[in-house]
């Protein structure tokens, strides 16, 4: 039987003023108090270490360059590795990467309960656009900032799971469930910046935003017979609102814990690793029941193409 | 602007011993409240023609065969079919299909509003078993009576809107919609008959499955803007408890109507298709976003590999 303590920390705003220093100290306390409530693996943000950044369009290589990090752990995160490895809590989170050749990536590690990196993602679906938009209400420049993933998705097996991780906008498409469930993945970790407002879409409200992301994690959750965790960087940035909505999904897709704030906040759920393999050997039998001679188009075309 | 209204002919119970004919004449009924309240395509359940028959395991050919149709239309369901084109409805309904050459599918047709069948679907996703399993508290032999669907998954330009089909346990999977939304598709519509209970797990509860058929739905509906229409045959079948549910669902994922009853029960929504263009274009624009050379698992591995 393999069961876990598995815990979502959710950030409130980070300010552009924030120092690495300020963002690791609350991630630090946020640590401890999971593991004080027994949490073994927690999940933090998508770029967890700063304000969300694409938001501003920016030219200035050394101004985009401020917010990236050159290697992992480096000087300001590793007193939160430190911590992660003394209280035997594997962590997730993300940040925003440069590579020694100049390339940058919207990436999240994943630790073991020894503090040490043992996996890595870059983030798949950049949404948004590469240039300035005068038509929408703020910026999503992603695109412009970072490269699409080239790790594929990969699942890892920590603490006795197999984990996969995603971030932000890889939660609303089913191929990134479907390539970690095709894995055996057990838990999926999803951090996310989402603004609360819809930039192409004002009349759009947060409402309708909450329900699409939990929408996306329960089905992805119910259809590969796996826990996802979705945990939210939140509340207001320099202006620009995010939204929280951070939940633990079981592998029927229950929501099992969601967070209640848009600040610093902990939520939690004993998780029974066990509850996978209903579905995986029942209706989610992937071996029985999929019909790869029939899904030719989602990987030899890209695009829409309507043909009648 | 393409405005349709669309209606959803769930149907209560079909007994073994009821005839074509009284079932046909049920199907009218339908049809005609339908066309009273201005319905222009009405959606009829999963095998509408016969009760849900894969829940008996049979070796008599002949036995089997009499729930089979042999063409479509036929002598019973032809007053369907010219009351359909004297109203003016386009209609979609299930059936078992026995082609010339033997084979059994588990089949549907659409009309256009002239009564002329435009297209056909045969279900890719048999979900199930094929032989007798003393294991599970009721059979769902579909595999055993049916082959899976060899036509993959198409669109028809129908009454102005792009249409596809897919039946009862596709729904579950997101390839389906996928291979419809790369398509283009801007209603799905989906019959089914869904056993009350899970036969291998008696406590999951008619909550459970009504909850995981709506997230299903939802999130195809949502992840491909699209609007999806699932129907149910529901009700007690000689003894055997199958769910209602059926629901119409909107481009966002919000479920426009709902049947409350596991009888024949009509459900509508006026469906303006120029809201699919929202999705379609921004968060879900396929060609923008999508990274096809991350998902070759989907298509080159047809079952789990846990390979850590």
């Amino acid at each position: 039987m393999v069961q876990l303590v598995v815990g979502g920390a959710q950030m409130g705003p980070i300010q552009h003023a924030d120092s690495r220093q300020v963002v690791v100290a609350r991630m630090i306390a946020l640590l401890e108090a999971a593991a004080a409530r027994g949490v073994e693996m927690l999940v933090y943000p998508e770029l967890a270490l700063t304000t969300f950044f694409p938001r501003w369009y920016m030219e200035d290589e050394a101004e985009i360059d401020a917010f990236f990090e050159r290697e992992m752990p480096n000087g300001a995160t590793a007193p939160l590795f430190e911590r992660a490895r003394a209280l035997g809590v594997a962590i997730t989170f993300g940040y925003a990467e440069l590579t020694p050749e100049g390339r940058r990536f919207n990436t999240s590690i994943l630790t073991d309960r020894a503090g040490a990196i043992v996996g890595k993602y870059r983030k798949i679906h950049l949404p948004g656009h590469s240039e300035y938009d005068p038509e929408r209400t703020h910026q999503h420049l992603e695109k412009r900032y970072f490269e699409p993933g080239d790790l594929g998705f990969r699942v890892w097996r920590n603490a006795g799971v197999v984990m996969g991780m995603a971030i932000c906008n890889d939660r609303r498409w089913p191929e990134t469930y479907r390539c970690l469930g095709l894995q055996g993945v057990e838990l999926v970790t999803i951090g996310y910046n989402t603004p609360s407002a819809n930039g192409q879409q004002s009349s759009e409200g947060l409402e309708k935003r909450l329900f699409h992301s939990d929408l996306s994690l329960q089905a992805g959750a119910y259809q590969n017979a796996t826990y996802v965790v979705g945990v939210a960087k939140a509340g207001i940035e320099d202006g620009h609102p995010l939204m929280g909505g951070s939940i633990i999904v079981d592998p029927d897709g229950f929501v099992l814990a969601r967070a209640a704030t848009e600040e610093d906040e902990l939520i939690l759920a004993a998780c029974d690793f066990d509850k996978c393999a209903f579905g995986k050997t029942t209706i989610f039998d992937f071996a029985r029941h999929r019909r790869t001679e029939h899904y030719s188009r989602i990987t030899a075309q890209t695009g829409m193409q309507v043909e009648v």
